[in-house]
């Protein structure tokens, strides 16, 4: 979903009335950022509070290449890696994922294995392949075992769009609470929906009703759905000491538009780059009596410090004993403070831009290489700035391009380098750069490799089902990442 | 000011809060259009109730050239144009404009001719010429006289862009308004303000209190000018019977970007296009206690409905013996009713495109010429949809370049020719364009002839002031309008 897919963020649609009222119950972040343009990076970071370069989400088979977690992926999270469910255990808190893990779906990467109490959903994204033959669908588990796959027994019609995997999502989010409240547990639920990602689908009940096509079909379910969890939160008496964060993984994937994009508003693209269409995203606080309602905030904020943030209202300290780069929210949220905080926009193993006050500073551009632009993939739709949405990596490291992004936030004219402006700004930037390439320790990349034998051929839970394929043979060799 | 510039719409410094808070309490319109992506024509057309090709407000010196009110335009609002102001007279409303007229600036065309009581403000834009001695600078009249000139006596700093104007004009506005209450006089003000007009202004208070830079400043001296006058009707008591409309004059001049130009949000492009970008306004209707608060409405609106809704608002009807292009909004603003009916896209003589529901219609397609735009002059910055964004006057009248603004609100992705979608919409839409061209009669066009000799160099008041030019001998000849 993208920073403009929200009517209290401009959608011109404005057909979410559920999160422009918690919006309006709660707090609007306006300058909240995803920690990578692409999915599975950008939740690993949210869950372990580091940048995907530390914990491992990268690659370095090329330059500044996004990676992912696709079926053949080896890698996943790291076991040394200690995730946010697995530091509130500590203090008591039964943790749920409901929805898309793509963090690894080998056996060793299982959610339930990196401090998650139950899951309901898939280790991978919910496209392709659809037939389960040459390639094995991607499995649902509940908690240990797979209990389907999608398309056979998990049903998206890729003619209709229909599915109605949002509400079996909702059902579960609502009894988890339900169990939750009843037995006086603190709980952390983790509702990872995918509906707005390609092939984007809806439930019966929302098919057709927005103005947006079936994007915003998707859009609607999850607007409702989000308006019933928080209801749910009121009739059961516990919102006043349940804090709820929505936000998104990535930008809208403009690639996918008209029929299943969203929109990014008025920033420059979207998925998979790292300009502001591409990172920065929806954010809505909640908690009523403790969050002021209708509160807007232009903190820089990252979906890392939800790891940070989330620890500090369990009363936790984050691990002392590696880079933490998510920061504590609540003095923002709470007192309206705002802290100064830089954000990093990396791609893959590269560093590509940098946000420090208003200023975002580019050392490289790219959108994607002419090969895959003249294939018709294009991150950029009808946008194209000159020197900036480059389809050839440009290095700007030694005079980055910069950006105001209040009087710019399309990223349409860099500042001019002979400015004073310029100057002053970059002085303060190159510090904060300087400072951060100083200390940077990258983790052991986990999205270098990729191999057919790792698929879900037969996932724990495939006998009792008589679904467990065959795998090939192993046969290990990098993954190839075009962007 | 366009679109995207306030918080309600999305844009990202959210900055608006009176205007915000405006909508909260009103209703706001999402597809609120005006008449013509150009200040004059734009305001005749608001005041007449009339598309500008039948009030004249137009050129036929060129195809689907845009043309305006500068000083040398020979032309002005015809005396057989029936204005809201000469309506409202007959039912005991005092008039008043604030700021820009902008209809013509001989004594033919003064507003106080056409039904306005009170005058203060200036006949013509506030932008060059700015030393009053080659060309006149434009004169600021209280009423039947000039009391000085813009630069001379009403300085606007075009170095750090100070100026008082808009302060001037909130005070003019708040005793007219104390007046009619205190004599219980029924009002019209048409508050015509103009610091987002590049060369941008903002008075001391505001100036560098904006992350947008001066344009914001602007914006937010506006914004709360605008919550000034709007608790000034509360404190009066008189909110209950006051109906107050907001919206804009043309989208967003992205040629004065990124220092003084505005946002049109996600739409394309911007003043002097007929893209939604060009066209599509803010709008927030306010009237507490009779529009329901936090109301949101997709009703196709435009500048125009203001003058008939006006008149109904004081139990009038439009005149019987003309076309009238504005609709009654009251079903749609006090009923929540959507009314339906067309938009049309109009650049000179020329309809350039129509939207009828969710589509829209493009039967020419232009930015502007690639004359103009290899000087650097571009409408569409950043932006480029090829076919779309030509820089030649594309004819599509037999085909039609059709876009779903629901799902693509960005005219980004023209519907296939082929598909059974296409040919329904456009089935739907040719009538109403066979409907609208069958029964158009143009008015006499005003904007053809350019005089210097009629320029302001001795406006009535002149001689007290010490402060007549003489004008140079008459040379009237064809206006040329590049765009």
């Amino acid at each position: 979903m993208g920073w403009g897919d929200l009517g209290a963020f401009g959608e011109p649609s404005k057909e979410t009335p559920n999160l422009d009222q918690m919006a309006s119950e709660g707090m609007l972040f306006l300058d909240f950022y995803t920690a990578n343009p692409l999915c599975s990076p950008s939740r690993a970071a949210l869950l372990t509070g580091r940048l995907p370069v530390r914990n491992g989400f990268y690659t370095t088979n090329a330059h500044a290449r996004n990676a992912y977690t696709p079926q053949d992926i080896v890698g996943g999270i790291p076991d040394s890696e200690l995730l946010l469910p697995e530091l509130l255990k500590k203090a008591g808190y039964v943790n749920k994922i409901i929805g898309k893990w793509h963090l690894g779906h080998r056996p060793q990467f299982h959610p339930l294995k990196h401090g998650f109490d139950e899951w309901f959903g898939s280790p991978n994204c919910h496209f392709g392949p659809f037939d389960n033959r040459a390639l094995p669908n991607i499995p649902v588990y509940r908690d240990w075992e797979m209990i389907g796959r999608y398309y056979e027994d998990f049903k998206i019609d890729l003619k209709t769009g229909e599915a109605n995997l949002t509400q079996i999502y909702l059902q579960e989010a609502l009894d988890f609470i339900s169990k939750q409240q009843a037995s006086q547990q603190p709980f952390f639920l983790y509702w990872a929906i995918d509906a707005t990602h390609a092939p984007v689908y809806a439930s019966k009940h929302f098919l057709g009703t927005s103005q947006r096509g079936l994007y915003g079909d998707a859009v609607r379910e999850i607007d409702d759905s989000i308006g019933k969890i928080l209801k749910h939160l009121q009739n059961l008496g516990i919102s006043g000491n349940t804090f709820v964060f929505f936000t998104s993984d990535n930008g809208a994937a403009l690639i996918s538009a008209p029929k299943q994009g969203g929109s990014n508003g008025r920033f420059l693209c979207g998925k998979q780059t790292t300009f502001e269409g591409g990172m920065r995203e929806p954010a809505i606080a909640w908690w009523p009596g403790r969050i002021p309602a209708g509160g807007v905030s232009h903190q820089l904020g990252n979906v890392m410090d939800l790891f940070t943030t989330s620890l500090s209202l369990a009363g936790l300290q984050p691990p002392s004993d590696r880079q933490i780069d998510g920061i504590d929210l609540l003095p923002a949220i709470l007192q309206g403070k705002l802290i100064d905080r830089p954000i990093f926009y990396y791609r893959g193993n590269e560093m590509m831009a940098v946000r420090v006050g208003l200023y975002k500073a580019h050392y490289w551009t790219w959108s994607n290489s002419w090969e895959e632009y003249s294939k018709g993939i294009d991150f950029c739709p009808g946008q194209n700035v000159s020197g900036v949405t480059t389809h050839t990596q440009e290095e700007h490291t030694t005079l980055p391009l910069l950006f105001h992004l209040g009087r710019d936030p399309g990223e349409k004219y860099p500042l001019s380098f002979a400015s004073d402006e310029y100057q002053r700004a970059m002085d303060r930037i190159s510090v904060v750069v300087q400072q951060h390439q100083a200390t940077m320790v990258p983790g052991e990349p986990q999205l270098n490799v990729c191999d057919k034998a790792v698929m879900n051929w037969s996932p724990p839970g495939c006998e009792k089902l008589g679904k467990c394929l065959k795998p090939p043979k192993s046969d290990p060799r990098k993954c190839f990442w075009p962007h």
